[in-house]
């Protein structure tokens, strides 16, 4: 009922899985420039986990700007989608250790695509709860679509490229998060359109 | 007295609880199938641990919007409820790696039992606070309570059970988290018949 | 100058404060009740920093309300205060693991004595920004002063209460955690009193 | 977009980022001074840290205060900040528990210097989303920019100062933190003027 306290709590959560994963970076047995480059694994699996959780939580604060009631659903598919993204400094750590061992790697590429299934659930059930208050966000959030699917594709591409190398699997989850740094102006435009009309509707009330 | 501050610190401990349980989950020695089949009881551990803060942060949300004047006895009973469940992440540790011990067992459902019983004390005394001013709200805590009785019916019974078979336990763990998914329709109607009576009100004014 | 970031962040270190010193709890080597009875210092140790932190940010709660403006004075005592509420989940690890040294039992007392002295320098500021400001929050502040300097005496006596039993020492910690949670029904009389008068003068405008 | 949400999540990183650092410091063998005497290094280190992160959450927190309007290039700029200041545990634990190692010092300058870097890339990001706003902050932000470059310059200098004698970067640490501390009094008078002014303009509309 109260999406401040979804947001505060998302915000939290999303704010601890993305700086815990520091903690995860052992400090090397060596102090000199072999024990930094013996680190370099680790600390690719972090940036690459920064990034993404990053774009979950942009993502996610566009997603619940256009929500104005929560029902049990989205308060459920929110906390799905916490669940799986909390799930990303066990697998950084796993797949950074390992120095991106395949397993690992098939691993985390899974687990990002369930990201990727769990955020697409939860914006359906804002987008049903959005449904017949003539809101135009749907249009915008639909625009985003379209970097949620490459995003979710790179991902699943990075299964089957693990085994030929997991080297295209990482240079595809790079990709995957690259992509969102783009801003799609498409939003942008939409939602300051929105903001147009929003004052323009005001001033004809005030008229 | 500042309700918001009391939402957001706790927002924020159970924000912390459900994401550090992430951090005890430990990389296995073998980075492969059998490696990630070893770590099954720690991630089932894991599923069941946020499944149940999920839930209190969730009930927490409902009980706390009803609250309109914070007392220090409020503020104590939240501290305390507070306290017991920052223990979950220890107990769900403990029995993770022990791969469901029947000890660590019921520790945790003598833990979860003291979480209910905790969360019961904050309750009342926020029906307390709520007594003279005329709200209906704990009507529908009233309603909420059923779930509450079952959930900890269940973590009660997982005691005894543990003694014949710990598996019958961790199901009665699952039930009692499963029950909060199942929307209680009740709450919502209750909820949206006071939002529209709150409005008929101002329309009343308002004419 | 913006207080509701202040309280956001200083939330923020509270909580993961509160909540992080349950990392510290490891899991013993024996899961049976001697395990159990093996982790009751750690636990000890844990119930009390977290009954004295949660004081702590019950009471920094109650101050920051009666603030109007940010200087960068209270900026900078607010940070001084958490830098050595900080230090205490480190102090309760050291304190737990040793269960309860002599050494490590002081150095707790002495963190303590700093942390209200941290306290004492922050609400001084508060005061003088109030000055001027004809705000009758003052008096409330002394007479919470009476808490705070039991509270702080008893961690003073800690110190060389160690030299004859450490018993004596946790009985004091656990006295100077206590006492707050009796109401001080004076604070609160005096804040419905004020709330009063807000009212009533809103009532006298209206009229 | 909604520049609460920005400053909760940022709020709630740097508060996390400021605290976990204490889960870092290892209880020593030995409960007595001489073990006291051993963690020096590691609590220095610590509270070199807490004062450098704690300067930034200050400065964040003017910087945005003056944003009226979230781009995705001030939503990425900040993410980057973020990112680059959430090593600093990870430099801080390396720094410690090598007793300040030159090789380890020479790292820990470098990301504060890259942190100094990406904070002027924020900041040119927001000056320029407040071009044509007629915000006179901007002027505000040049004065502290005199504050930024003092601090970025130590942290630069401490680069070669390490081959010389690790305490003089030791020393251009603590000065890049102890000159946030005295008040830039030119920034508050300049924001009260600000207060006055906008108090003048409505008490001007009011008549």
């Amino acid at each position: 009922m109260n999406k401040s306290r979804l947001e505060a709590f998302s915000d939290g959560v999303l704010a601890i899985i993305i700086t815990i994963m520091v903690l995860d970076i052992k400090v090397p047995g060596q102090s000199d420039w072999d024990g930094l480059m013996h680190l370099l694994p680790t600390l690719t699996s972090y940036v690459l986990s920064f990034a993404l959780v990053g774009v979950y939580w942009n993502n996610h604060h566009h997603l619940l700007n256009s929500l104005k009631k929560i029902s049990s659903n989205i308060m459920w598919s929110n906390l799905n989608l916490l669940f799986w993204l909390s799930l990303i400094p066990f697998g950084t750590k796993w797949m950074g250790e390992t120095h991106f061992n395949k397993f690992t790697l098939i691993l985390y590429a899974i687990l990002l695509v369930i990201c990727g299934l769990s955020y697409s659930l939860l914006q359906n059930q804002i987008v049903i709860s959005l449904k017949g208050t003539k809101s135009d966000l749907p249009a915008i959030i639909k625009k985003q679509n379209f970097k949620v699917l490459i995003s979710g594709a790179a991902a699943l591409l990075a299964i089957p490229a693990a085994y030929v190398d997991t080297k295209i699997s990482l240079a595809l989850f790079a990709t995957s998060s690259i992509i969102w740094i783009i801003p799609s102006k498409a939003i942008e435009n939409e939602l300051s359109k929105k903001d147009k009309n929003d004052t323009d509707t005001k001033e004809t009330r005030a008229i």
